[in-house]
């Protein structure tokens, strides 16, 4: 059984002071981009502090660097690395943050460490099951929806799917402010009596109340803007949905830009549309949405994208600190009824 | 329980030589477009009956109409529609088939009651513990991939996912001339370790030899294009994965064409990219997939998009037609391993 909260316990404002705890080793840029976004949040007033192997990580940019001895590899078991690798980056990040010397906490690097990391040092929040991942699925000019659980949890109860509801909405309204975010559930047709024996347990139980604001079922069509703010599902079809959106989009980007290079003729015209393109690919990039977020932890986790580039950092961050300016831990904390 | 095959029997040479039940009434443009579309494959040659009430359907564009009295709508339920219209042009379809009055059905009506029509009627194949559906993954300039189980079932079990994989396997060669196709099992991670106990159990399943060649778990990201031949998932997490490619695909042509409309200019440089832009959009276009193809019952069962247009219909009535040509119900049967 994973710990409950065990973090020192400080008000929004004191913990917002604090810096932001940045996994220097974290990610396939690791550390130059990883620092280079730091030192860029850094310099725009946002307190940072770098966390990391000091002949690793190298040139600080200027940075405080918290030092430690080990790293977390991208292929390394995520459970066994937490428990063996005690003076790892993405440990004493975590770490930090239970401390409370650290306001939040930032990694591209391996994602079930992280969470592991983040669960094990920072415990859950109480009445938490299990933490999930929050994920943004853009939506053209208009804050992102939410997808609730993009894959912390395989294997999921309908009381945890209520909790991630609940969580989800309290994000929502933290990260996007979102006053009273519609929630859906992501299932195989609109009606009550569709999907799994699991889906539509949940459906009774959001139907019935659970402090969400509950429109119904939505399908994988909807996703792409989606209609509903908030949408839960299991971590396993929240994973395979997630990343079927984005390599169709990659897909799409890939064959636009062959099609682009045929010949002369084609590439004078997407000189023309590139402007009036690209805004809408940098909505719809990962890079800029500030990463995935860890719920139901006791602090701010951001997951990068293993990608990060110094802006995916620079925005992961921006948004770990403007999260714990909002309280949002205690939000969370506030919305979840205990299962 | 549903019944075992009952269906009359006839070597593919026969059967081929029988018509396509093609439902009259089924779809969003039923009759029109559908009389419209198994009139263009009756002109290629393809023998076609069109099933549905005469005073509905119309003008049958002097094609031969087996006389019903009932149809299914889009939002009957599927298991009491079948139930109670036992005279509807879905139920007699299926049963042209059964009889051996007819080489294979079309519809593009309720998804569901299709499904409950052909499995009613024409039985399991034996040895098939639940008929599954699959669906094209295009595959620019080759053969699609497949998706096995796109939407039947909601629940399944590692036995029934082995046999989705024998089966999309025989389907991928009838159909797309694959010798010796790729399996792979859709799941959150390449590691056998990875997903739901399900997933892991098929994965352990596959591996150990199915009479299948496995080539381990694929992601979301990989649906489009896919590496592998044929893609295994239940029904529910195939369902989302399918629509959330096509929604995303929608999104982006629809958020295209809104680029293209900005001004003159962007106007005139879509001109110039439409022309190398169309046939990839054809290529992704569920409507020349020939549509959906129910596996597992006694009998071909085309199952196409409820916005099946002529073209659709067209292209849905010839794979009918190639697959009783090519034997699939005797190459399903074939390969499944009974449970």
């Amino acid at each position: 059984m994973t710990p409950r909260s065990r973090g020192v316990r400080l008000d929004p404002a004191a913990r917002a002071a604090l810096p932001v705890a940045v996994d220097a080793m974290g990610g396939d840029k690791a550390p130059a981009e990883i620092v280079a976004g730091a030192r860029r949040a850094a310099d725009e007033g946002i307190p940072v502090v770098l966390v990391g192997p000091p002949d690793r990580v190298g040139d600080t940019a200027g940075l405080e660097l918290v030092a430690c001895t080990e790293v977390i590899a991208m292929h390394d078991d995520p459970a066994q690395a937490v428990r063996r690798k005690k003076d790892s980056s993405l440990v004493r990040a975590a770490e930090l943050v239970r401390d409370g010397r650290a306001g939040a906490m930032v990694s591209a690097g391996n994602t079930g460490a992280t969470m592991a990391s983040a669960l094990l040092r920072m415990g859950r929040l109480s009445g938490v099951v299990r933490p999930c991942i929050a994920t943004p699925l853009p939506r053209l000019g208009r804050a992102p929806a939410v997808l609730v659980d993009a894959g912390a949890n395989a294997e999921c109860t309908e009381a945890m799917l209520v909790q991630f509801a609940q969580m989800g909405a309290a994000y929502a309204t933290a990260r996007y402010g979102i006053a009273d975010p519609a929630v859906a559930l992501l299932s195989i047709g609109e009606e009550p009596s569709k999907g799994t024996p699991l889906v539509k347990a949940t459906h009774e139980l959001l139907a019935e109340g659970s402090g969400v604001r509950f429109v119904g079922n939505v399908e994988g069509r909807d996703l792409l803007p989606c209609p509903a703010d908030v949408v839960v599902t299991d971590g396993f079809t929240g994973n395979v949905a997630l990343k079927a959106l984005e390599g169709s989009l990659r897909f799409i980007v890939q064959t636009l830009f062959e099609v682009f290079g045929t010949d002369a003729e084609t590439t004078a015209a997407s000189q023309v549309l590139l402007p009036h393109l690209l805004p809408v690919a940098a909505e719809l990039d990962p890079e800029n949405t500030g990463g995935a977020m860890l719920l139901g932890v006791d602090g701010v986790c951001v997951i990068s994208h293993g990608s990060s580039s110094a802006t995916a950092m620079l925005n992961a961050v921006r948004v770990a600190h403007d999260l714990v300016a909002a309280g949002l831990v205690d939000g969370l904390a506030d919305a979840v009824s205990p299962a």
